[in-house]
């Protein structure tokens, strides 16, 4: 059984920035899954004509394909049932899709504005094109133009992450006593951020830094030790 | 030991269509609590001026005053620890607190477009200046525009339920086998339209409608039975 992941990469192949992506790695130590993880530039749809749609992450298990995260992580409980579960009961999945949900309604595009200048700045040649034409037609602002206000925005970033503040006010995971899925969907989105950007994300004394403390170190600092450029 | 709960009231005083009420109301039925209901028009800040705000719910319980739903819903499991609970455990908790928040950011404004004139015809016509005038610049259209595409609106409104569609394919409410306050959260929105609406939200097919109709049901019929205009 042999599992493969493709993985976004920046300019610097080793760094792999997609916050849904980070949800699966992540997904993947919690299982104790080693998988091949291959490198790709947003460019490269036809290296994933295979999954019949053209982003990441993509995860091949022997003959089986799955794309989107979402469907990822339900696939990994059922593949393999006998290794510690992202997903403990039914109530643990349906706050996983909330919080995901969550995440990628509310968070993301705040976020991106945050990093997006530093995304531009060290992804690869070969995206930077695609990249600009995308974001600026999403933004509808020139790529230097949409992180330039971040040291005023960051507060509202700030903000928008109050309802983790106050699930953690008492228990160290979202998910409670111990890590799973839900709570790796929005630390995906540190990694995101992390893995591509300086930018400092969190007040030093934001309870939620020892959260995301927590989850650098899982799986003996797998996030921690991942090659960044912040 | 009484309690009052304060709720925005239609033309007709007996039709109370706020979504974050109903929250509260069937908050309230799941505990066994009766509370005296008071109705209450968008104008009428200063009858809640001893709340230190200007939005319903309010909830007073002796001497105490309780503002926003949320907070409103976890005093009320600390007031009456001894009836059924809102929320089971830590995880129970944090579920309901993103599907509310999910709920908040993601299905409000474009329920909101599917029901405004509706609403807007049958506020108290003391509010109607007070709605239009707000309502008018937060949408930037006028009430009798924002409402008027609802036909085809309705299909990306449907879409936004998949999460729900998604977590209830495998039990019969979000929180599992009996209904709680993540359950309440999203249903206060179905109470929000059907109290002050005729529109048709779900496709007759929707599994969401079995849903639906079990928390119509619950309490005795507390929801089916409340005065509505649909």
């Amino acid at each position: 059984m042999s599992f493969i992941l493709y993985e976004l990469a920046a300019a610097d192949k080793n760094v792999r920035f997609s916050p849904h992506c980070w949800k699966i790695r992540m997904a993947l130590a919690h299982k104790g899954i080693e998988a091949e993880r291959k490198p790709w530039h947003f460019i490269e749809k036809d290296r994933l004509a295979f999954s019949s749609q053209g982003k990441v992450p993509v995860l091949t298990h022997d003959s089986n394909v799955i794309s989107d995260s979402w469907k990822i992580a339900s696939y990994l409980d059922k593949a393999s049932p006998n290794t510690p579960l992202l997903f403990n009961n039914q109530e643990s999945k349906t706050l996983a899709l909330f919080v995901n949900q969550w995440a990628d309604t509310v968070l993301l595009l705040p976020l991106a504005r945050l990093i997006m200048q530093d995304i531009y700045s060290n992804i690869a040649p070969c995206d930077k094109d695609y990249f600009r034409k995308t974001r600026e037609k999403k933004f509808g602002q020139k790529i230097e133009d949409i992180s330039a206000d971040r040291e005023e925005r960051v507060w509202e970033f700030r903000e928008l992450l109050s309802p983790i503040r106050e699930a953690l006010e008492n228990q160290p995971y979202l998910s409670g006593e111990n890590p799973n899925y839900a709570d790796y969907c929005i630390f995906g989105y540190f990694m995101w951020a992390r893995s591509i950007s300086d930018f400092q994300l969190l007040d030093l004394d934001d309870p939620i830094n020892l959260w995301r403390d927590l989850l650098l170190n899982a799986f003996n600092g797998l996030a921690r030790n991942s090659p960044h450029l912040s």
